[in-house]
């Protein structure tokens, strides 16, 4: 039998342009099995929430996807050993993800490792359970040690919280340079059984996910096999997640952990798992789309649209050079309808594309048709298309029928102004 | 005999922080056998200077690299076919290097090749040489017809005004949004004999040159055959101008030309080559530094040192990475001692990196020491080093005795603001 699927109100509401604080109702993205906390180590004079505990009931599934980046923050490195060292199996005690925005923990050597190890074994204790079922995730400035006398009081009192209503708040404590917080929820039947996912996500910049995005963690209540939940998280972010960027530089603590508890219905049909993995990448590429919005400085969302392509690997390099190239994205901060600039970047993306079958649209508008500029293009029809908060380039490789995308923001002066204002 | 090198006060006078323009000798930078002129087309409302035209005496080797961009511009490839039906030979009759500014020819489909043909026809004409006699060459917006009107009546004008005294002129007529004209000029002895060299050059944007630089005219009084004097282009270019890189944008456009006339000393013996190309080197790293120096709203020159590598190629990937991160050139724009997002660079650029051997140096200072961060840095003293209109990046790999560099300039919101402007 087929699944019958339906997403909730819950997901319309978090349509753009949504304001996430809106929501009302936290038991409409509560999921069975999963508790969380936030609280405030003070890493910031702001006094924020700046911690979140994610607790995984007994049983449950998880994966983790973490930066392809060769420099690995500490509590990177530990989070990877203590996932691989729970095995490809479900959990048999509690397990938690302990966030804490403001400090990467990155840059920062053996020390850097021992506080991350510390984190944890000291929330295990608090928790009873083994050190390894503890993963710590950072996100922050890089090179600056972690301010343990502050972080470690902090553990009991998030232990202490933990209720299955804290999302939105979890959300809003690993905010870096976010203007607000990302959370995306699901639901869906299948034969009757209802479904819930949720998850949030932290961006906004050094924000080219390769394998794995800035921070987001996301749990279902379904039960899904742990090796069935990991490769259809690889899916999901390959899709989604990894096919953002911002600045073309990839973190060196970007993470993405999911969790599957088990408490609702149990999923082994391959229609009801396809079921499963097509909500969850509609909710993943909610979290992208909301990161792009909230992009350092961004005044647009841009999306590179490649069709026409011999190989999906052809259309993804063109896709992924339009979307970082810096002279366009800088043009498209003022809607400037430089098309010749999107055919400079896909000449600069590979060898493999004749320019002859090449054509380019700006929204609807086509500016640059097999070889030549079009008959029909006008610079004010072209900078009408781009006057769009989600402006869209297009292009056709006349070689095929292979497709890919890119979702990336412009650049403008304020994402530099910014980003030499981070620290000082 | 080993050869005697001394560079004339001209080159010392080039020294940065100069003014072209203060030169008042401009015999001291003529080239025997090169005779140029430039010409007004009226491209621009300013009404500028924006064709030059440079001749080569009969008996001149030249040498022509261009882009790597897949998308080649009109001109470029009837430059490069025109050069390769010269053959491998020195010039039989006159060859010209016929250059327009503010418009690329680029994107123009068939109609933008025709036009490239009829101006070199137009010109071989005028001078009784053969079509492929002339090289043309186009800088400036992409995807607009070359206005031919405006072009052909200058022809004449161009060809009638040559002389062996325009070489400034020349550096003048060739720039886009450059804001000063680009020229280096040597001279050296060897065995007693006098050598000349001098280069035009413009920028200053869509700069990442890959094999060849955005527009670059040089030639020397020497005599070298072609074979050899294209081999020597091409090492010099790799450890010049391909070395810069302001946005990571290759152009469409990008070429540079070299010609050595023989009217002066013949130079058959390695070490009279080998001097000959030391102080080529010299006059191209000059031009490169100038180019970077004048990038679209840089504040700062960045030079990313690269020591201690296994091979040269790895320093050259982590230098070409480091230097093209938006994110670091965002901070250092304000001088920001933001070194962590040195090692994050580092990170994205190769797996063969060992971060426990990696030391980053701002300037003089080190900021991080083989895995930890630097116990001596404050970063007072990192705001410090930088705080300097050229900034150095200095990273030890900790593998070997390789080196390589790259030469870049900071991210501003000028730069964004220029680019978001350029047509409208």
């Amino acid at each position: 039998m087929a699944p019958v699927k339906s997403i909730s109100s819950v997901a319309d509401a978090l349509d753009a342009p949504r304001t996430v604080s809106a929501l009302t109702a936290p038991e409409q993205y509560a999921i069975a099995g999963v508790r969380l906390a936030s609280a405030c180590a003070g890493f910031s004079a702001a006094n924020r929430p700046d911690l979140a505990l994610i607790e995984l009931a007994t049983g449950s599934s998880t994966s983790l996807l973490t930066t392809r980046n060769t420099m690995v923050a500490a509590p990177v490195q530990v989070a990877r050993a203590h996932w691989q060292q729970q095995g490809a199996q479900a959990l048999e005690q509690p397990g938690y993800w302990l966030v804490n925005a403001l400090n990467a923990n990155s840059a920062t050597g053996a020390k850097g490792l021992q506080n991350a190890r510390l984190c944890c074994s000291q929330l295990a204790d608090l928790a009873q359970v083994a050190a390894e079922s503890v993963l710590p995730f950072s996100t922050g400035v890089i090179g600056t040690p972690l301010d343990m006398p502050k972080l470690l009081p902090q553990l009991p009192v998030l232990f202490d919280g933990l209720s299955d209503s804290g999302w939105l708040a979890c959300a809003r404590a690993i905010m870096t340079t976010d203007t607000e917080p990302k959370l995306s929820s699901k639901y869906l039947e299948i034969g009757g059984q209802p479904i819930r996912l949720t998850g949030v996500a932290k961006g906004v910049a050094m924000l080219n996910p390769n394998m794995a995005t800035t921070l987001c963690f996301t749990a279902t209540d379904a039960g899904v096999e742990p090796s069935v939940l990991h490769r259809m998280h690889q899916r999901v972010l390959d899709g989604t997640i990894n096919r953002i960027s911002i600045d073309g530089d990839t973190s060196t603590n970007d993470c993405s952990a999911l969790a599957a508890t088990g408490r609702g219905a149990q999923l082994r049909r391959a229609s009801e798992l396809q079921a499963l993995e097509e909500v969850l990448t509609e909710l993943y590429a909610e979290l992208a789309e909301a990161m792009i919005r909230d992009a350092e400085g961004a005044q647009h969302v841009i999306e590179v649209r490649v069709e026409g392509g011999a190989s999906t690997e052809v259309c993804r390099l063109v896709a992924d050079t339009v979307a970082n190239s810096v002279l366009l994205k800088a043009c498209l901060s003022a809607s400037e309808p430089n098309w010749g600039r999107v055919l400079m970047a896909i000449g600069n993306s590979t060898s493999r594309v004749d320019f002859d079958q090449v054509s380019v649209w700006l929204g609807d508008v086509l500016a640059f048709d097999r070889g030549q500029p079009a008959a029909t293009y006008t610079e004010e029809a072209g900078f009408s298309a781009l006057d769009v908060p989600r402006q869209l380039i297009r292009i056709d490789l006349g070689q095929g029928t292979a497709t890919d995308y890119a979702l990336t923001s412009d650049l403008t002066q304020e994402y530099v102004r910014l980003n030499s204002e981070y620290r000082t």
